[in-house]
């Protein structure tokens, strides 16, 4: 018998998401459209390909600790100083040091029942106590966030703007507006993975060095650097500085490190893969409506589509759409749950979408 | 004012280790030799960069979470059950785990006075209380391991066999004597990252699911894959499905998974660096011999060299090496720091070290 300490004692062994190659192997063949996970199918700048194949010959070395280089053409990129940078194995390796940072046993931690299951998993992973307020309208609710924040004295609100699962955003002013109104000592989390997709009115202006809140980015979903786990914090120095206590300092692939390097000298790309996106979105409303479902607004890569069911139903349209050979994934919980969830893809993945989605259905509503 | 949690709060902001980049950028200029972080200049595999170089076009997807093909590869590879084994971010990242699991604060852990850094950083960072013995006759003690362990009620016992920093080791039967006295409810942490290098009586024969002990391993040594951040635990069933409550479960590169799989299956470049390392470790205690500095044997990439004065020479020394261009390291504790530890690395490097040891020793003695 293993005697784990008292906190992973008490915690289950659940995992956050079950991954399309695991689904491939319990369906003994692979998907024709990995549409599941957000990812960027257009990939990464071919001059960030470039340099982490160049890196292979370099990877015998130790990755950067630090991650000067990144961190230097980060702070020029976004006009800030290198001590509000942190480089991290991703937004979810961040996002675990930030709580283990913040959150000691039995502190309150406030989110959205349906957002992103992996802070959760993380808040419980440290014995956090979680606190869900339901979505409004298919988005977060700022303001039922701040007032569970204040009701229950929690540590950090956590808020995706924009949103995942349902592409749903606020405008950069509600999020200086909930700066303004948190409680003392609470840490607003803003999760900005989708920023790259979003209108510029979306990002809100916030100076770098504010103690109310952590940003976080990534290379994995507009970079398209999504196996390269790798992506960034932004926050007041000393709580970046934090970081440094705790976390893994050599944990940073070297080659991921070359590879945001180069993607993010190449804006040019980036707006390339924004425009591909778009343009994505706009198909998958498309095939949507062809099929009776409504896409709703969104400012990321992936599409809610509103089955004009529930959970029931949309859950077993994601089943048959994995038998028709698609990755989709959907929100957890109601009301969110009569959506499916549609990542942007090429053209060549969309064909596929297209063509599975009315067999797909048709499974559901054998004639 | 950021208030970190009660635990982070207390720690201090230090590094474990100063990577070779910073001292290069503190410098100004680059260094001639990398011989200071054990990793392999020999360099991956040939298959695996190639591995590597076409995993970059797939690297928009996220990596597979249990890393299933490179578990089912490393079972067949050593006999075990894929429920043995758990793939995490390096060594550094499973005992960061693995600590996490195992140790809640205040509780005591055992390790030596001058073992792996990075592993005293885990346990501070998660409250333990640690513990240290001291090395007798330049190795880890596990008389003295097990003696402190039964004092203290220790959750865990660290023990590296091979040793880092000295490079001395242990019999199989010395580790397997040790689990038999462990104390109830304790786990033998088997740090065993050089193994690849040490002889075959230096690696235990201990069953996967024996539920006292639990063995890391890695890609960065003799794999030559440190800059990927990629290795393993062998453990019991229970033990290791632990991990699955705490760990990030995409964090594994994708690239960092392709690069292990076909590492592990080129054996014969295995077993070339391993010659290598061997000639290197022969070539490094010469040029010792000719500079007045003695070898201590060594069964890993590198070997210690015994300056036959104290520590604050040998540090001295290191600077020196440094202002040579030679990136070299040394333990941290007396008696041990009156050597310095060079990694073994490639003729042109090991030839920089030669031309550059006199001159570093007379530095530290001017005419």
């Amino acid at each position: 018998m293993i005697r784990f300490a008292p906190l992973p004692a008490g915690l289950p062994a659940t995992v956050p998401f079950i991954g399309p190659e695991t689904l491939e192997r319990r369906r003994g063949a692979p998907f024709a459209a990995r549409l599941g996970a957000n990812e960027s199918a257009f990939g990464p700048s071919p001059l960030a390909a470039r340099a982490m194949r160049e890196a292979v010959g370099q990877v015998w070395k130790y990755g950067d600790a630090p991650s000067h280089d990144l961190t230097q053409a980060l702070a020029a990129h976004h006009r800030i100083a290198p001590a509000n940078l942190m480089i991290g194995e991703g937004i979810d390796g961040l996002l675990g040091n930030l709580v283990r940072l913040m959150v000691a046993p039995g502190d309150a931690v406030v989110t959205s029942d349906g957002a992103y299951p992996t802070f959760n998993y993380h808040v419980a992973g440290f014995g956090g106590v979680l606190h869900k307020v339901p979505y409004r309208d298919d988005a977060e609710d700022p303001q039922a966030l701040l007032d569970r924040a204040h009701q229950v004295g929690a540590r950090l609100v956590y808020l995706a703007n924009p949103d995942n699962p349902m592409g749903s955003w606020h405008e950069g002013g509600v999020i200086t507006d909930m700066l303004d109104r948190l409680p003392d000592d609470c840490l607003l989390v803003l999760d900005e993975a989708y920023a790259e997709f979003a209108p510029a009115d979306a990002v809100p202006r916030i100076a770098a060095d504010d103690p109310r809140v952590i940003r976080m980015r990534t290379f994995s979903k507009a970079y398209g650097l999504a196996g390269a786990r790798i992506g960034y914090a932004i926050g007041a120095p000393e709580l970046i500085a934090g970081f440094d206590r705790i976390r893994n300092h050599f944990g940073v692939n070297r080659i991921a490190q070359a590879g945001a390097l180069a993607a993010l000298a190449d804006q040019g790309w980036l707006a390339h893969v924004v425009a591909e996106v778009a343009a994505a979105r706009d198909r998958i409303s498309h095939i949507g409506a062809l099929n009776g479902l409504t896409a709703l607004p969104s400012a990321t890569n992936f599409v809610a589509l509103n089955t004009h069911r529930d959970g029931k139903y949309a859950r077993a349209l994601i089943g048959a759409l994995e038998a028709e050979g698609v990755f989709a994934r959907m929100p957890g919980v109601a009301p969110l749950d009569r959506c499916i969830r549609i990542s942007c893809g090429p053209v060549t993945e969309l064909d596929v979408l297209e063509d599975a989605l009315p067999r797909a259905l048709d499974r559901l509503s054998p004639a």
